[in-house]
């Protein structure tokens, strides 16, 4: 057996997110599975760079996987494509050392969150429509208390599962594309649980003027959850980068 | 009352077309019933550009309705807006004269029609993925034919409802988007029903190396529709502009 990885993006829209889950169809399960037939039936398990929840989308994912050497990695990007449905297209596949993992060797992982503040009937399953006024100056100004290496406990949905609640933020920025269409684009080398939509939606609060930087800088502070802003919807977040 | 435009764009998935349908749902009834409730529930009827098929998307569409004087547009855009699904936006309403008509005004219509030759599980509902090998350069090269006032018999489904199938085409052309995204765009004074989607279809004949310029020539001359290319699939297909 050989390590392979796949470079991959999914529309997360019809999915309840990358990992396998009892009675619900997963991203993961659905290349699993696609993979096990390539390989003759033989269940093939694969190894994602890292979660994605429910609607959320990946823009470019990267798996390991082992499997019986591939003679033409073309051919079975191909092959794979052809079979996985129209929300997941493989870009490449690659032949890695055997001890290369897609989880723990990712440097950096980048995520876009995609705003609209007019109606846009071609772009609302991928963009947050913004139907109320906000200043997207403060959101940007107050993007500079996330900076460097810092406990993120308020903004994660749950600790049971990690060891340590610190991530180090490298990139933190609003991008203004169009008349009325912005994406914020952040970049750490790990994210928490729901983290990304915490942060985006405690942003929003300060650019209602409902909160300020201070209190921003507070709620990180006391690591309380309770004090942050409501999550943002899932459907408008795109895993976009991952570096190695 | 007074004569009335809306300036509107639809994402076109959800319905059986602009026209009201017996049974079915459309842009059009859709429209209309909100407008009924702003006039109180008194009908109101909507006249539009053009018609559009099942499942194709208007990027810009104009109608015109006879309604109340309406003291402030803006306002009445907005709450037309909150009232009308997520795939339907309204720009702007117009006060016009009370003569003005929104299809036999219209002094030209413009059509794009986007494909992909790589799957991109981001834009597979609004394009149409070309999994075959295609010569866009012979398409372009062909598109010369379809130029001047010239009668597009063979590119219409039916005749029963116009009398004429004379159309004069101002602008035909591809474009290249990105790496492996294009459009056709066609302007003319009119289209006949299923025109564009046959037109495209046809030249995607030429495209492959089935049909050459001459055979395409020959197909309007003859005006017999069962020679033309099938039609591409309507996802794709957008109202892009209209000219007044």
């Amino acid at each position: 057996m050989k390590r392979y990885t796949l470079t991959l993006a999914y529309n997360g829209k019809n999915y309840f997110g990358w990992q396998i889950q009892p009675h619900q169809i997963s991203v993961q399960e659905t290349i699993e599975d696609a993979l096990t037939k390539l390989h003759r039936n033989e269940p093939v398990k694969v190894v994602g760079c890292g979660r994605t929840d429910s609607g959320v989308h990946a823009k470019k994912y990267v798996l390991h996987f082992d499997f019986p050497e591939i003679p033409d990695c073309r051919q079975f990007c191909y092959q794979l494509n052809k079979m996985l449905p129209d929300d997941i297209a493989v870009f490449s596949c690659e032949e890695k050392t055997d001890d290369f993992h897609a989880r723990f060797d990712a440097k950096a992982r980048t995520y876009r969150y995609f705003v609209h503040t007019k109606k846009d009937c071609f772009n609302f399953e991928n963009s947050w429509y913004v139907n109320f006024p906000v200043d997207f100056d403060k959101m940007q100004d107050a993007t500079e208390i996330l900076f460097g290496r810092q406990d993120f406990a308020s903004f994660s949905k749950s600790r049971t599962d990690v060891k340590t609640t610190f991530c180090e933020i490298s990139e933190a920025k609003w991008v203004k594309t169009g008349e009325s269409t912005y994406y914020f684009e952040i970049t750490a080398d790990r994210f928490l649980r729901n983290m990304v939509r915490a942060i985006v939606g405690t942003l929003f609060e300060i650019g209602k003027g409902k909160m300020t930087k201070e209190e921003f800088r507070a709620i990180i502070a006391t690591k309380d959850r309770r004090l942050a802003g409501t999550s943002v919807p899932g459907h408008a977040l795109f895993l976009w980068e991952i570096e190695y």
